[in-house]
């Protein structure tokens, strides 16, 4: 199980972090920040990395580790 | 900076997690299993594990831990 940790390079809005950072604010929570991971478990004997630049990053915009 | 991990409960289907492994083998990748977590890095002073109840899950199917 090897786990793939992708988010938007810094500098690069994320549209869902603003908007979660934005409801909550309106719920009247004081939120200075919110940043979402995504975290792809990946069952697999296959070269990962060629997966996550084929399938599940856009290098313009993401920025990942695999672990 | 607290950490909340989301994902779907076990026995229930997550789409995007099974659409990313169909989309994967249709590549040629042998991939067994994927999950998808979601990762909130959230700066606050208040109650996060409210937050999360109020905003971020849906009890029925998801799960959720803080960290």
């Amino acid at each position: 199980m090897t786990k793939v940790y992708v988010k938007y390079k810094d500098g690069i809005i994320d549209p869902e972090a603003e908007n979660t950072k934005k409801a909550l604010k309106m719920l009247g929570y004081d939120v200075k920040n919110v940043r979402i991971w995504k975290v792809y478990e990946i069952e697999t004997e296959d070269n990962i990395k060629e997966m996550v630049e084929r399938l599940l990053v856009n290098p313009v915009i993401h920025e990942y580790k695999i672990e």
